[in-house]
């Protein structure tokens, strides 16, 4: 067995990707490829797994939960499109490569952008304090950043509408989802295989934005008007991340994951912190429980450790190019046990 | 087994329902759906996937092509948004709700729409004739209708640069790529699995749109520039469809499934036309090779004739209620005994 440290697409329980395999070749009947997305067999998929993004994130009433596509690098536009409201102006905290690129969004979508606090002065190593200018129409963050392995450990305190690009941390933690007018998530990480994006909008969002012909694709109300089946959706994608919810749910939930993310980083950063070979690169305090990034304090020793960790059957653990070094993603479906294996081949560098 | 009529998505060879469940569980030792996309495994299948694409319809040198996401109703945009000239005028050919909702999404992009002509007065139950004027910066058609059956038999013959929805055509039939400005097509009927969208766009279009601040996801120079993968690519839809265009390639490509599709297509219209119990809705001259629609002349046989292609194990025969009366798709995948076997209910009523 391999122990995939990958930054995503996509770990996910073995259960899942069993059932999911079955399903490619009998879902009853058909494969779960050529059934019609109109079919009652697909709308009742499509309608668990919205209700159970709601049920595993306590969603509270007045919030709609869709299944789209385009990955966050579409939903930079679509949040700012939807969320444009009188000032046409948004604040944004940049906190790396994907604030950044939501940012050129926003502009790209009309909007005036306030960067209202940037970690950029330090290759993006650390969460930036800010404060929250009144007159924007909303403030954007990204939650956790994949390439740096910085995370935010606390809602942002503000009275402007907030909007959360939560691709890589969103089922890890529970989230208090009423403090947000929109989250949004690439699939890929947490939920289920590339090629679904999940929106999560409050019901005030919708048909409000102050911009003119938001092309139709593009309007959340489009696709919360017909259930999330305007047009075909990801149906493959979305079966899987409906499996894998299940999956969630029937094992104690985001509470549950919580306890074990959190038990599987303090396992990975203690061992770096008190390993003299190895450096974490970021801000103690800002540290993702998701991607745990590190380097060696003596480069002379790659080779001897790059062999060790793929001897162990360990893979995905190359930095991002822009950081350098190394980085252990450890999504929900990363065992302890491939946690623990790492450890002990650190220790044994 | 059940014969798939469905109007998609997606019936595919059962090989590449098995190869593609297989790889679910196990791709070079991982899930398919659990590796990077940027892992030289995936990065391999994207190559093969798109030079698969330039095989099987002969794409001359000069054109790119690409898997995106979002559909063909994001794709009505992005068509329009990437091919805006110094007119900012464009012609529609208008045969149907597909075409209908694109005319739509040009104007959402700041364009001019001229409705070239339209076969709306009739129920879209035929392909209109039409002039192209001059001061359009392209023509736009669709170039199969799935929903009132209808089909172009040849390219429109046009000066002005063309672009074509060929969703649910493509790789059907042999078609000269070289008259084509762009052609696009959501995967999910010929292809692979919903959740990419197939772009063959012409170099020389890449980077030279009219309109100024293009989202980044929604310029195709943006993702011929990487590649396909500017961002996380719908990794298993792009899987399949690769497993699908090798299939078709090494079962005599384009120019064999061509032949069986008019066996296919001139089987079931000979029954229909033949038996006093069916009509068919559309002009004889532009029937769709791929969507057969249909209807009975006595409609108090409605329940007898339900009954006996249910009993056949015929599914997906409903039509479309715009149009009502019965739909067979019959896309590639389909076998020509599952045509003998409804036909053979036809001729039983």
């Amino acid at each position: 067995m391999k122990h995939n440290f990958g930054a995503g697409p996509c770990i996910l329980p073995q259960e899942v990707f069993k059932e999911a395999s079955q399903a490619v070749v009998d879902f009853n009947g058909l494969s779960i490829l050529e059934i019609s997305h109109r079919s009652p067999d697909f709308v009742k998929v499509m309608e668990e797994a919205r209700e159970n993004v709601k049920k595993a994130l306590n969603v509270p009433n007045g919030y709609t939960v869709l299944y789209l596509q385009g990955g966050a690098s579409l939903g930079f536009l679509i949040s700012a499109m939807n969320l444009a409201g009188k000032h046409k102006k948004a604040g944004y905290i940049n906190t790396g490569a994907w604030s950044t690129k939501a940012i050129k969004e926003a502009k790209n979508a009309g909007l005036e952008v306030v960067e209202v606090a940037s970690s950029a002065d330090k290759n993006f190593s650390y969460i930036p304090e800010f404060d929250v200018p009144s007159d924007i129409d909303f403030l954007h963050y990204t939650s956790n950043n994949t390439i740096s392995g910085t995370q935010f450990k606390s809602i942002p305190d503000t009275d402007v509408p907030l909007v959360c690009d939560m691709s890589s941390d969103i089922f890890s933690k529970e989230i208090d989802v009423s403090k947000f007018d929109l989250i949004y998530a690439g699939a890929q990480k947490n939920l289920g295989p590339a090629g679904a994006t999940l929106y999560i909008v409050k019901d005030s969002v919708l048909g409000n934005s102050s911009l003119e012909n938001i092309p139709t694709y593009l309007d959340l109300e489009t696709h919360a008007k017909k259930d999330s089946m305007f047009n075909t959706p990801p149906v493959f994608s979305v079966y899987v991340a409906n499996l894998n919810l299940k999956h969630l749910l029937a094992n104690g939930g985001v509470k549950a994951i919580q306890e074990l993310n959190e038990k599987k980083a303090e396992l990975l950063y203690n061992e770096i912190d008190q390993n003299p070979n190895f450096e974490g690169t970021t801000s103690v305090k800002d540290r993702s429980l998701m991607n745990v990034t590190f380097r060696l304090t003596d480069e002379s020793k790659k080779e001897a450790f790059d062999k060790l960790w793929n001897d162990a059957n360990i893979v995905g653990l190359k930095g991002h190019r822009s950081v350098g070094g190394y980085r252990a993603s450890m999504y929900n479906a990363l065992k302890i046990e491939s946690v623990e294996a790492l450890v002990n081949v650190l220790k044994s560098l």
